[in-house]
This record gives structure tokens, C-alpha cells and sequence, in this order.
């Protein structure tokens, strides 16, 4: 295996990755850690360009990837410039993002489908992938305005999971609505108050659950789209539940 | 109303309760936000010591605070470093901590409680204690080494629930075994894998909920105190749930 050291045109690149407008541009992102190096060595998706290690885990990193996979060695200072963590894990992934055509989707995919509009937190994003993934979710469709779920806060929240889903994006909301009628899927539209019980959703069919932004929820035109309004029903005063909780619960109930 | 112009001591003052030692030694914490703001003024626990707005925002503070708490004026700049968000909302709330007795819990206190063993991220604890209050669980006990809850990343996540529950801590283990014998609680241990599924717990009862650290789990000592092993029963190859979705989960199924 040969080890390079990293070149500061390379360092500048990596650091480009930062920011979506460059990740986007080229189709790359980072994954960093050990863990999601492992998932992406497992994942059929997302194939990895590159490894990036500082000196303390250069060694660990070369007794996992394959041979011919290009790997490349930095000092821990360096490391810590091209990290997003406060203390990085000494290891970088870089992979090649694969794109998803939402016009595939409907045969073959799952029963249950996750449609996410506006969501904004990156933490948020990556926890609803990993609890997708946890409880067989293999497709995700994002609208036009979520935060980008190859940002680094969203790829650590993910676990992992990132590399075990179909991420299909941007998907409008008129496409989802064209998928539900070409493929038979109900839809279903999480909202804080006012729906019926999880409990009460007819499971036996197909279903898109569709889940809205933080603050204000779904738009008003994919209300308009449900074929059913759920919510979860509180006992308390507080105003709502996180919105990856709300996420958790409504696919635990749909998929036990 | 009066309004002081906040002085250098005070800030300083201020800017030491983001340390655990110093929020511990005085029992007073700082919450952030217009939200937080609310639901301090209508909750009966942590008591509004004073409060504090840069000029953007203090006449909309004057409006809804009483009469008697004492507000404070500062710029825009010492607002940005009294504050640990990066865009800071321009209030903050500085509130004395209610104490919760342990002793006390038992008589007249929820069917489910919750029991956190070494919970160490403050956004899944604040968002444990929103969910709960969610629910109507409005009794938690942490054990020894979990973060602290009145860390600011923990009251944002909580999304003002921190005022609506109990916290118990540090509650020990052994503390908690003794109030499930007293007061007639069934123990329940969450573990990733292994458990029955949270459909076939006896819901009738009293039960205590005990959940783990984010990456070793629960003690070996506290499963051993478990009348019930019970797991969120995945169907994809990913490590396990985020520990604030499996809390979601099982007080959801415990509570619908």
C-alpha cells in the first residue's frame, strides 16, 4: 500500500468540501471517523475515492481498505484544519456521491417511503436516515429545500446510516404526488395536532409518510396532497415533539 | 420598569455559568431565547432571577416579563459573548434551579418514570426531557454521570420543556432500586438488541424506564435490577438507534 502525504492544494480541495455549492459542483463529500469509514467500505453506494489519516491512525486506517484505495497521511494539525470536529476522529472519507433517480422509484421499492420537506436541522436529517435504515426504510425523498444530507453535522447524526439508504433529491412535491398514483402509495401527512392516532393509519397498503420543516411544519399544498393527517397525541403542555422523535415514532408504529 | 445598563463584574458573573462547577456551586442557570423566556414565566419550577436583552429586543422583553424582575441592557457585541449560540436570539434568562428530593418521589408521582444512566450528549438528554413532557411524564431521575441538563446545549434541545418536569439528581442506582420496591415499580431495561419487544410489556402497572449511555448502554448493575429486558426490534443491518428515538419510542408505546 502506498501512504502519500498530502499536499496543500489538496488540504485547500478537501476544505472546499465544507461547503455545499462545492460538494454539490462535484458530486464528493467527507465522511469522517471510523465508523462511517467502515459503513463505506460495506456500502454499495457512495463508492470511496479516498482515505485521509493523520499519523496516530494511518496505520489502523491501512489494515481496512482495500489496497488500491489511495491513502493519504497529515499531521494532527493539519488534521485538525481539515476536520468539522472540535476533536476529530484522525481519519477522513472521501467518497463519490451516487445519485438516485426518483423516476425508479414505485417498483420494487419499499412499503413505507419518508417524504421530508424544508427540513433544516443537518442534525435532525441524519438522525431520521439512521432511524430509517434501522427499521428497513431503504428510501428517502428530500424536497427542493432541505439542508444537505452530506453535510457533515448530518452524516455524523447518521451513524453510519447514510451509506445504507437511497437518498433521492431534489424530489417536488408534484413528483412525489406523481409517484403515489403511478405505484399505489397512500399518502400521509404528519402534523403537531388535529390528525388521528399513528394507531388508526391502515398499514396494510403502501405509504408515503411526508414530515415538514421544524418550525412550520408541512406547506399547505402538501397537506393538501394527504390522503391521511396524523399526529401524535401529547399529554403535556409543551408545544411539540423534535422533529426526529415525531419521525422515530411514526415508523415504529407503521413497521412493527 | 427599570432598566440597567449591565456592568463588567455582572458579565463576567454571566459568562461563568457556562461551566458546570460554577452553575452547580450557585444553582442558577442561564436559558437562551424568547421560548425558554416563556415557558420560565409560566413554569412553577426555576425561578426568574433576572433578565438580560440587547437593545434589539428589550422593549419586546419589557412587554411580557412582571414588573419586579429585574432587566438588564447590553450591545449587540456583549450579547454575542454572553451568548453560546453563534447567532445569539438576544435574551437570556438567568433562573435559580428547583431542587428535586429523590425521597420524595414515589407518592403521587407518574405511572412511568424515566431513569438515565450516563447520558453524556446535552442534545439527547434536552430532547429526552421534551418528549417526556410530551407524554406527560413529568418525573425524571439521572443518575451520577450524566451531563448536565442545565447545560445550554440541553435547554435548547428541551425547547422549554426543562421547565415543565422534575429532575431528580444524582439519583443512584441503588436509590432507584429502592424507590421501585417502595412505591411498587416494575424496572425496565432498554438494550439495543435481545429484549422483548416494547408491544409485550405489561402496561398496566407502575413502570420505571431505564435508559443508557449513547455508546456503552446501560450498567451491568442496572440490568441487573431489570424486571423487563425490552428492545426496539430493527430491520436493517445499522448499529442501533439514537438514544433520544429510542426514548421517544418506548414512552410513546408506554403512554398511547
Amino acid at each position: 500500500m502506498v501512504i502519500t502525504q498530502i499536499s496543500k492544494n489538496h488540504r485547500q480541495w478537501i476544505r472546499g468540501l465544507q461547503r455545499r455549492k462545492n460538494r454539490d459542483q462535484e458530486g464528493v463529500f467527507v465522511a469522517e471517523g471510523f465508523n462511517a469509514l467502515e459503513s463505506a467500505l460495506r456500502s454499495i453506494h457512495h463508492p470511496v475515492l479516498e482515505v485521509i489519516a493523520d499519523r496516530n491512525h494511518i496505520e489502523a486506517v491501512a489494515d481496512i481498505i482495500f489496497n488500491e484505495t489511495p491513502l493519504y497521511e497529515c499531521s494532527d494539525s493539519i488534521m485538525n484544519e481539515l476536520s468539522t470536529e472540535s476533536t476529530p476522529q484522525g481519519v477522513l472519507t472521501i467518497c463519490r456521491r451516487s445519485e438516485f433517480d426518483s423516476r425508479n422509484l414505485g417498483a420494487g421499492t419499499s412499503d413505507v417511503l419518508l417524504y421530508l420537506d424544508r427540513v433544516s436541522d443537518p442534525g435532525n436529517l441524519g438522525t431520521i436516515i439512521r432511524t430509517s435504515a434501522w427499521f428497513g426504510v431503504r428510501q428517502l425523498m428530500l424536497g427542493p429545500s432541505c439542508v444537505d444530507p452530506f453535510n457533515a453535522k448530518s452524516i455524523r447524526a447518521s451513524a453510519g446510516a447514510l451509506f445504507a439508504v437511497e437518498l433521492y433529491m431534489p424530489v417536488s412535491p408534484e413528483s412525489m404526488k406523481g409517484l403515489a398514483g403511478r405505484a399505489g402509495y397512500q399518502i400521509i401527512a404528519m402534523v403537531p395536532r388535529g390528525g388521528i392516532s399513528p394507531e388508526q393509519v391502515e398499514k396494510s397498503g403502501k405509504n408515503i409518510i411526508m414530515m415538514g420543516q421544524e418550525a412550520e411544519g408541512l406547506s399547505d399544498e402538501l397537506i393538501g396532497f394527504a390522503d391521511q393527517v396524523v399526529s401524535i397525541r401529547g399529554r403535556g403542555d409543551v408545544e411539540s415533539l423534535n422533529l426526529s422523535v415525531a419521525s422515530a415514532i411514526i415508523l415504529y408504529e407503521m413497521l412493527k
